[in-house]
């Protein structure tokens, strides 16, 4: 069955339950010109929007729709997080091309529907539409945080301790297994596929961070570990310092690494999608936010270097070497 | 040239000038993870977002970038209006395939910026990514407005007048015009043919209904407006009874239905994209409220038929004759 067959409002009425998880503050859902809310009191909003275009962002043969709902919903949400705010509200428009089935769009909203339910998260509208060749998703999520507590890139110290919420590389390495398609590997490498495929975001740990004062700026690793901390070290105009021996690795990426004989600090900073949480704390706070971290999370909140004035980008390796190194993340556009 | 020559935020950085009209209430514009705004005090947001995909909404060859953009915008603050709100802040997402300039692209955002300056709209924010070969865009607005004040599509009452703040048909005539590529003709049907391309929203005109009080339901003329008066009969369970004779059709349809030998009423009926509002209000204060209307505007309010209680979609003819009418109107996707 396509969309053809149960048309656009047909469509519509058939992925409309489970969207509305906290109906509290909704004063009209999905049905007329405009969806209409309530903001949170005395907080400000935020708002992020991405667009996934097939052949670009995914490929339809290697993703399940499921899967495929639920990471781009995750990574709007990943945004919120390295604001320090809560996700309230998203919109999805989609471009469905005629080869694409129903199933795989209600799978698709189930993805969707599982992440929003998981955080309390509303899908109050959006735009239903054809496409001539792709799939195409765009989600816009609304989140809210109050103003003295939102973390900015523009904000770093020098001084500051620079954390990282979680592992880093894992997701890259997923991504080699499966465009190489090493699906023999599938299951001793699974947590790696999980890093690329469905990402958590650390919503409740960027709104944690968010309110311990002493916590500077804050950004997600969507681009990879080099090229994000390059957006806080430019825009807040400091030097970034890293420890190669701090940067938390899998034992997973470990293993892959030995296994493929890569280098795992080469896959940990010039990855991407890994959507941890990199933040820079005041040095004379760090210890004790990581402790009550720990505390809350039972994850430790990784230290992986500092913010210097120098202006430099500097990877101190394991021999005490130090390395300049250099945004090799991922512009959609730019040649070398 | 191309994105691939100046990057990403190469080109954010060219087009970011002039987004900002309204930066009172603004706390982060483009440049962070998620932008971050002040909501309108004691108002209630509205969102709306709109998909457009090249080969389905619009052909690169048969528009300029700036009209695209122009009406890209313009069709989603027709969405805000038709709630009575104000729009505030526009999000846009562009998937831009290889063949599509740098300047088709500024042009595209300066269609946008004119239309944002003219309502005090911020451009605040998007994604700018690849495509493999169509032109996407999507743009999510933010508006506001009371609670008390939104009008919806499920309030309609019986007795209450229909009417439209504006002509109906000339869209889809300019449409003709285009599709059929009568260039020769668009000096005499340019305003047909303007109808079509550059549409205007009918936001202070929403604003000032929202705020009469006997004004009970609005919806915009997306699809049309047998289509659309029919959502508003179906979801304030009502019947609708028009009047041909009091459709307002432009003396530019006249003339085109006479060259062509088509007729004017099936044109407004059945046209789509007039982004007219139609609103329905209580017969005691329609006079009183038509009356302002005209000397705010300087343009009547058009009342062209009545909510009823009997159910039935009707339509009556110059002789009196009653016929009952369907939507015709625009489903994207079903086949009859």
């Amino acid at each position: 069955m396509n969309l053809r067959d149960i048309g656009e409002f047909g469509f519509i009425k058939r992925i409309s339950q489970g969207c509305l998880i906290r109906p509290q503050n909704i004063i009209k859902a999905i049905g007329d010109d405009a969806a209409a809310f309530i903001p949170t009191p005395h907080e400000v909003m935020l708002v992020t929007t991405d667009l996934l275009v097939e052949r670009i962002h995914f490929f339809r043969n290697t993703t399940s729709g499921f899967n495929l709902g639920y990471k781009a919903l995750s990574v709007n949400l990943s945004d919120i997080a390295a604001m320090g705010g809560m996700a309230r509200e998203a919109f999805i428009s989609i471009g469905v091309p005629e080869n694409c089935s129903v199933d795989f769009l209600e799978d698709l909203y189930n993805g969707m529907k599982r992440l929003a339910a998981e955080f309390g998260l509303n899908l109050l509208g959006g735009d239903t539409t054809r496409s001539k060749t792709d799939l195409i998703i765009n989600i816009s999520v609304l989140g809210s945080a109050f103003e003295k507590e939102i973390l900015y890139r523009n904000t770093a110290q020098p001084g500051d301790i620079i954390c990282s919420t979680g592992f880093l590389g894992d997701s890259r390495a997923g991504l080699h297994l499966i465009t190489n398609d090493m699906e023999s590997d599938s299951n001793e490498f699974k947590a790696l596929r999980d890093a690329h495929i469905i990402p958590k975001p650390y919503l409740w740990e960027g709104r944690f961070l968010a309110r311990q004062g002493g916590v500077h700026a804050m950004i997600d690793v969507s681009d990879g570990l080099s090229s994000d901390i390059a957006h806080i070290a430019e825009q807040s105009n400091v030097g970034i310092r890293l420890y190669s021996e701090k940067i938390p690795v899998s034992d997973h990426l470990e293993k892959f690494c030995a296994r493929f004989d890569f280098d795992p600090v080469e896959y940990a900073l010039a990855g991407g999608e890994d959507y941890t949480l990199l933040c820079t704390i005041s040095p004379d706070k760090v210890d004790h936010i990581a402790a009550n971290y720990l505390k809350r999370f039972r994850n430790p909140l990784y230290q992986i270097g500092e913010i210097t004035d120098s202006g430099k980008m500097e990877l101190v390796l394991w021999n005490g070497q130090i390395r300049s190194f250099t945004t090799s993340g991922w512009d959609h556009f730019k040649t070398e």
